[in-house]
């Protein structure tokens, strides 16, 4: 999709664009004629995994008002290395530095999100494991940091509280029984759901398979207890994931256990942004 | 301000509420009886600074619709210890389910903020030297991470563009000399604000100082050299900024060199999510 | 949900109010007292499932300003019958009637909705097989149609394009095979999600089954081909969907032929509104 | 007007983007390459009005982002008989994919109440005699089913509570008596618009003429009572209007009777979605 | 209408509550108490004509969010002498600070349009003739400014392109006539909408008067030619209004002249703000 | 920046559209082809200081939806005579009717403000000494007018409560002195900006002074006074504000007193819309 095809996202930028531009430069508007052009290279100053470059295209686009060119030269998903140039823009130079500082910050957490995705991913490359993010994503960000998670080579967890059947302890308190509240789920849920019980115990585990549930979510339990449920999990056709502090240190250790799924808050809502820059030829 | 004054956190908060929930929420509709009452506490995990008790308190009024009761027992501001109860937030136990998780990512991320910004400024307490925010944001967050770093004990940089006068190279290139430069921007900006200029070596330092800066902004120099040019900024009543890959382990080096003013982009791009829950009573 | 907490309704309300009251009402400003007041009870004229309180509610809320009372007497998704009172607004009379047509407009389509939801239900409720929406919704309307499909008792299918998978042929054409083309799907779908894939003839349901199809949606086929391939899903675990053309006619036929879910664009997108009136009393 | 030049019609349409789009396709971008390119056709599937290709071209131009180009073959307010191409799009095979459920849930809507209201304007239309919408639109959509009810050939009421005075017994009642209402009315009212009352016995027409109305509205009354006193009206040149459960079986009989105007809420709110598919090519 | 109701002026309140107060009041929060509370009296500081009332007490509702109160003493469209108090608001005296500006620029700007409408209106207040505004207003504020165009006691003309028909040079030369152009104008309109013409000499308005116009607009005349012109129109019962330049001073001229209606964009595209102020007590 | 990063303009555009056009152009539709073509110029009928034009070619732009073309001859800043055509707009002459009033509506008074500030500039154009503008705006249109005020040739005070610091007597008074408030700011406000502090009387200049302010705001004072006072100030490096009531007959004596900076509400506020029309060509 387009960026010019989600609303919610222009939402965002136009948000970004506001809080920073809406005001005006008085620096740039004082000192660069309005004639003047330039090109700058966006360039990374370390390794990373790129992402965004759809809304930093966007980003120039209003900002430009027809006036700024933006190329890409390295694709969302693909990594770059220190000093490679990601993406140029050209044009009108007060523009250019109106739009650089919005254009960044998209770009150093988008990248940053991909670029952590991607190290938790390849921790469990050779498992047949996925990792997952989560709903712990930054408010007004959840479409554009779920992408950057795919672009990292993970995986996403349900978009929203529509996007699948998780049922938790006040869910089946509410409804009294495992069972009575996967069938109550199952009443309203679109048949393309399958339904998710999130487990803290084995007690708790052995009611969700038995009450006939698709996933186990198993909630911080150690690696060693993960691989005792798992086999019992398997036997019935049943996806175990896994989530709960677990650590670059520790996804190995869950993958060997067995897990299907792993799940990180962590992905989305814990992030450095990565140094990326944009320099100026010439 | 109360959230409900600025258009622009609103619309932050619509975005959020939309992207989590707009959609419905399967689970807790095919589950929890419309007319099941609870009550729940956001507890810190961990010691933190508060900060967005506002907005947690407006998701909470926008999903319940007139269904919820938000108190609040720690203002923003103040240190939570492990264990404390922040706000508490009752009534209609499906509509605190699907206030939840939105009012968590907002609370622990603004509470990330002000906890960070808490750690740096209390580095350099003893010094005549405040330590402040940039313009790397959030795209969406600038006000409220702003607002968080003010809450951490930390100071805030120019909000926007149009919030204070920071020439840099590009400006001077455009313009060909640091006095014309400053001679321009005076003839633009209000005459409220001060004229920063960036500079990244000495002779660019003099170069400010006799043009008539009111403010030096040190780019990326080590503390020693920020200790040689501080006395002469000082004998002029110039200002002095230091910035550039500053951390906390280096941050009283830089205040114990004489800067006024350090500024960190880390306290609001980078930041950890700090770990708050929502605990159901009973 | 309280629609308060979800912006796309409330969107939706604003479009309603704007069109029809944001250049005042000529006739009641030059009419009725701002003093007068007024009660008025909305009456069902016909036999209906009641939908849409919430956003009747709300249009009195913005309409009235703190000035109008709304109090409901049949919830949603309950039968009103020729003359119950399903909810009354009382306060100032010129603000009912501004109030009057956007709440009218609203209620009657989603009881409208409802009301036909109801009775494609009713007609297979005695077999295990459920009615479902589909995406063919009146736009802007997505969330309050399905709602009201929920209400008169006929279920959802996924929401969006991200709410589920759903294979057709040009999905397939792109990847080369079935087979190749679920393995591409569970690569990037969410571990929730269930994968349907479209067929139109039995050399593609066969394919569909062997490739590992959770769901086949069968389409347009005739009950009697149905009821020829139910079997060997079945024995597969593989849930049927059928869809195309089916009317209150023949739905039945399909319930009978063994289809676990009918699908039905008709249910949203060629409602007749219920008469609904609102009546002064006095 | 273009679409665009609409912020109304632009907000709907960015209502509809979200609740469809803004969550991705998941099947699409796991399926399908974004180099892929594909041409797709909007066929009508039976005899139709053609309305509402700005808004499918506007749909087209926000999916695709520069990538898709929308062409059209049969002007809005054009017959287009079963089979006829009414548009083509063409560019990314996965845009044209995401954006193809949008674009046909505007059309065949719109495209469905301009056949509609063709078909209630032929059977009149060798009367001097005109059928016009009323209020009752679906909220979000009134200037859209309005101008498809111009395209079907019908003529618009007034637009909304300011665009025409129209005197009901509530208002009456709340000033006293039909001369003293339009007295009111006409002291507000801009001067360019007529003065119309409704009027639902002879005892109140005969007041709303002699009262000086321009136009009277005949609500409820049978073809034979409405030939009764249409001579009246006209010898005062005062303009008939009919409304009131008119159907297609009835309406000749009320242009028959000397209406010269027939108002039906059917038009808008109770209309087939017309049957549009998109036929890819090869 | 509450100004809840109206969806565009609440938009443009958000515009400015945004432009002034997104950013924070760096003054008030360093220096003013959260807990102090206040009361400040809006009064006007010359003869006013109050308007604008349900505006500022939105902007102190929004800005208060619960922690003001605002209360009426003098109704919009009732005369202010100098020295009275119009509204009050107490409560966080913070609070009161931030509301201040917005409130008095929506208020001064409204009573001046108010008290200039009332200036213009009691000019002719002894004739049969109205003066009316126009589409001259100000972008954003058009609901507002014609709504203080009837506080002040003057009228409103359409209020925009779909409220009347107004023909002009340009519309009779694409069409050939302006009988022909009449022809075509009803049969578009709605059918309360009166046909005017605009004419700018004799010949013109010979050629409206038998083509069946509804009103002539006389454009550019003197009082004198106006005079000539009326009895013609008059005889045919053709409302004459007259626009082009009017002012104070001439307005008496064109009333005694027999115009039925004279419309003046000066009414709202060049006003006076009125002097309003916040007085805190105590 | 071009119109188009700026969303707080672009929603105006949109209000001020959505007031004219979003419920169609009756009489245009009805008599002029959607074929016919034309070309107009923007003709000013008086000496000006354009200002606006991006604005106006934003609105061609919106409702020419591709098929208008918009040109400019004469910058924003520049003096245009009586007669001079300060831009073009070409293509379909119905859009172009439909784009008139909107543009012209932004035009005249935009160029209002700019011609109005210019008078104020001119003034005082041989002293060392600026007229600035206030937070007297127009709600909804304060970027704007600011930047009108800049083609004008005067200067922009703060934009915002958060663009300066402002200390009144409400301030002092709740911190209990100058000094105090003055340390207060400082430590909340960012440190480019400057300490303003509005004084009335001698005894508050002389605490202003010795407290530290960076300006001081004389307000209400006369020339005399003014310069009594100046002297002090600039002993001090103190910058010298003058406000309140200061008009054009007064200007010139307050810069011969030594003001350094005039501000003036008036300047956007009070605003006579200039004259300028839309001609068609041929």
């Amino acid at each position: 999709m387009r960026v010019s095809g989600n609303p919610a996202v222009i939402s965002l930028i136009e948000l970004a664009l506001s809080e920073d531009l809406s005001r005006g430069d008085i620096t740039t508007e004082a000192t660069v004629s309005s004639k003047a052009t330039a090109t700058g290279d966006f360039v990374a100053r370390e390794k990373i995994v790129v992402c965004g470059l759809d809304v930093a295209a966007e980003v120039c686009a209003r900002v430009g008002g027809g006036e700024l060119t933006f190329s890409r030269h390295i694709e969302d998903g693909v990594i770059a290395n220190k000093g490679d140039v990601i993406a140029t823009v050209s044009g009108s130079a007060a523009l250019i530095l109106q739009a650089e500082r919005v254009s960044l910050n998209f770009l150093q957490r988008l990248c940053g999100v991909a670029t952590q995705a991607h190290t938790y991913a390849q921790k469990i490359v050779d498992y047949p494991c996925a990792v997952v993010d989560t709903r712990k994503t930054t408010p007004g960000w959840r479409y554009l940091e779920k992408q950057a998670v795919l672009c990292g080579g993970a995986k996403n967890h349900r978009f929203d509280l529509s996007g699948g059947v998780l049922i938790k302890d006040n869910h089946i308190a509410a409804v009294g029984s495992v069972a009575d509240t996967i069938v109550a789920a199952r009443k309203i849920a679109p048949h393309g759901l399958k339904i998710e019980v999130e487990v803290t115990n084995e007690a708790e585990f052995e009611s969700a398979l038995s009450a006939g549930a698709d996933i186990v979510l198993l909630d911080n339990m150690t690696p060693a207890q993960v691989a005792s449920l798992v086999p019992k999990a398997k036997a019935k056709g049943v996806v175990v994931e896994v989530s709960g502090g677990i650590t670059l240190e520790t996804i190995e250790d869950y993958a060997k256990a067995g897990a299907d799924v792993i799940s990180s808050g962590a992905l989305t809502h814990s992030v450095r942004a990565v140094d990326i820059g944009l320099d100026f030829r010439g």
